[in-house]
């Protein structure tokens, strides 16, 4: 691996790695005994707490975590088009990710491109502590500003430094620079974040046919080299930190060269990244997503496959899992109601079957005529309110009425839906004094000119 | 169960059935020693010829057969829209159902509603034997209806009577009357099929909440005792028949009351008929389906869903699992494409991953720059055309190349998608005399009149 930060190549170094090689001192290999030995501290189960207690997740084992859509630069909606992110984007999004139980916790949602890049951590961080109470997501892009996020964390949280260091209540995703290279900002993450205590996901950028090669093996083995290279950074950091392995893998399309998701090779990618986590036993993140340009049926059976991959494959945490559009250049409101449908769609699926006498219903199947039917029936009418999944947007009724209503498809739909779902948003409780504090520590640390990037 | 025909009362009394029960004299109680004795006599795999050897398929074991849409009456596309179906767009599905290898056999596609119906079977029969030569699906509307397909297949095959009892070379799909009955053309159905040797597929129509219980229990004890009864039925008209069992347990919606697909329940409903299937050894068919009025998310989630569902539970035969829309009454063509792709890239994801030194690419890897690319190196450019999955209808092109496209969303471009596969047909090698003979046949029987139904 090409390591550009010193710090990091001094760690390396100081565990028994070579440093330099050739002309490139900037290049580190690391014995294969270091890895090992540093990979069997990372713990094989995270949890990550929360602003409310009751919404910490435990990532690891046989547990799902579906996380929303993070990263895009622009953002998108029936009413406005695609355009540039802002803070106000990213807070409807985390407003309407506040009230969906499926959506475990914070992620980047969409970029605000409204707030200078120096003073922009401490909107996103502030904004997430303040409109939401699940568990906290930051970007590590220079040592300053993870600083800013833990301090903003501690007044949120009512937390000292040793206390937060036994509690991760904040996660980031570092991405390797695929191929084979780890950036500053990248590799201070990683050292910060485990020093604190905090939860890591190391997802190498591996796309088969621009950052790794045209071969499935050949991203998996470049994915899987780069992530251990990255865990072992943080367990020489500290051992025991919380790390979670990324898989990202896709490939280009063959004929126009673009990203594409959603693809055979995802869920093939994704199901024999699974056995190498569990090769190393840590969790691991795969991704919903989709290379669709529109909230489309392509749209829907990319995200719907890429999941079935992800969960197929044993992911503890499914990023992009509602909202990621575009390859991972937009942010669309209607697809994160369609894709809240289908997570919950699986998620109910998953239910047993209640197989007791009183379901299975001898005396209700008696009781009907032959070639009649069940619908005054005193079963059936006991259970009719609850007994199926209730759904958010698909539409379940005759063609007449549809037409009827508008005909409007599922991107429509989701659309009222999403503005309905945004007035009905209730803030969690959170003390005044706590929300003073937040903002006193953004206009403090604004007026002294923010973090540059690193 | 409630048997409307006394041909089929008089095999089930017979073997030791109790006919008559009350005031009711059409029922029928079957002693569970002579089911068990009855299944016990299926075949666990199920053959089924084709008119081009090489495309016969296997029903049972682990093989999975999609089939396409089968019985809407009503045909879609995005020029025309929504209209009752006809002769016409049955042989234009049937032409694009030809050129796709991951459809497996002919299904009813959609209802020619422009052909009378004492004849409408002739012209079905024809166009599959003519334009395609993927095994042959027949309605069992009527015991003569029957017998004209049977006679068409023999001309097509060139078989006598005997031959073809050894041969089953057409399937046909029985709908009990749920619940609890079975009338009087499925009867005539399977004990014609079952003399014949040919493949019948007991499906009962056990929706929950409209003709089963509402309960997921219930539906599948209901839908159980009805195949069974069906199965037996076969069985004890020829032991040894080609029987499969159907599973379509869905639900109807809690509000509207309108059947509704691709829901959890349906998923948990086919992964128990999975094993309730395999409880008694025979092959199982199961559904892709879904009740979106139009080709949008909803419908490719839906379709992807119970799709997965299906697979999942282990289904022999996946029917409606290309173009069926809108609960069944609507055959898209649109759609078709749209499914064809998922289903395609479903089966690609199968694949294991090649691990062999050249597809992990070690020297490709240490031959590409750390924080380079992959693009134009040896190893990419050797596998570039060939390495993954090329879809028929997925956009994967940039933002600003999809709206010079002219923003076409995946409806749209399965349009294109249709009507250019549509101008490629290839009509397989049939004899002309043999043609001429079906097109006799067809004539004389239409100058007597048809079959009417029964």
């Amino acid at each position: 691996m090409r390591v550009l930060l010193p710090e990091a190549r001094e760690i390396f170094r100081a565990a028994g790695a070579s440093v330099g090689h050739g002309a490139d001192d900037e290049m580190v290999r690391i014995p294969a005994e270091v890895v090992d030995e540093a990979v069997s501290r990372a713990p094989s189960i995270v949890g990550l707490g929360a602003v409310d207690p009751a919404k910490a997740i435990s990532i690891g084992a046989d547990h799902i975590n579906f996380f929303p859509v993070g990263g895009p630069p622009f953002v998108s909606d029936l009413d406005h088009g695609r355009r540039p992110g802002t803070l106000a984007d990213y807070e409807t999004f985390m407003k309407l990710f506040q009230g969906f139980d499926i959506l475990a916790a914070n992620a980047p949602f969409v970029e605000p491109q409204d707030i200078p890049v120096d003073v922009r951590h401490l909107h996103i961080t502030r904004s997430q502590l303040v409109l939401t109470d699940k568990p906290t997501f930051a970007f590590t892009r220079g040592r300053q500003r993870v600083q800013d996020v833990f301090e903003m964390l501690r007044i949120r949280h009512g937390l000292g430094l040793d206390e937060f260091v036994e509690q991760p209540v904040v996660w980031a995703n570092i991405n390797t620079n695929s191929p084979r290279q780890l950036d500053i900002p990248m590799a201070l993450g990683i050292i910060d974040m485990a020093r604190a205590g905090q939860v890591c996901v190391m997802t190498p950028f591996t796309l088969a046919g621009a950052m790794a090669p045209v071969s499935l093996a050949g991203a998996l083995l470049l994915q899987h080299a780069e992530a251990l290279a990255a865990i072992t950074l943080a367990q020489l950091t500290r051992a025991g930190a919380p790390v979670v392995y990324g898989g990202f893998t896709s490939n280009v399309d063959l004929r126009s060269g673009s990203p594409a998701f959603g693809t055979p090779e995802a869920v093939r990618g994704a199901i024999a990244t699974g056995q190498l986590a569990r090769l190393i036993d840590v969790p691991w993140r795969s991704s919903g997503s989709s290379a669709s340009p529109t909230e489309d049926a392509q749209g829907a059976w990319e995200t719907m496959f890429n999941l079935q991959g992800a969960i197929r494959g044993g992911a503890n945490i499914i990023l992009h899992s509602a909202g990621w559009q575009e390859g991972g250049l937009v942010a669309s409101l209607e697809k994160l109601i369609l894709d809240v449908e289908i997570l919950r769609t699986i998620v109910e699926s998953w239910q047993p079957i209640d197989m007791s006498a009183d379901e299975l219903a001898f005396d209700a199947i008696a009781g009907v005529e032959p070639g009649g039917h069940f619908f005054g029936e005193p079963h059936a009418l006991e259970r009719f309110e609850t007994a199926f999944y209730d759904p958010i947007v698909a539409a379940r009724v005759s063609f007449e009425q549809w037409v009827e209503d508008g005909e409007l498809d599922a991107r429509a739909r989701a659309n009222e839906v999403w503005k309905q779902r945004l007035n009905e948003y209730e803030q969690p409780p959170v003390d005044d004094a706590i929300v003073a504090e937040l903002d006193d520590f953004v206009a403090r640390r604004t007026a002294e000119g923010g973090a540059a990037p690193e």
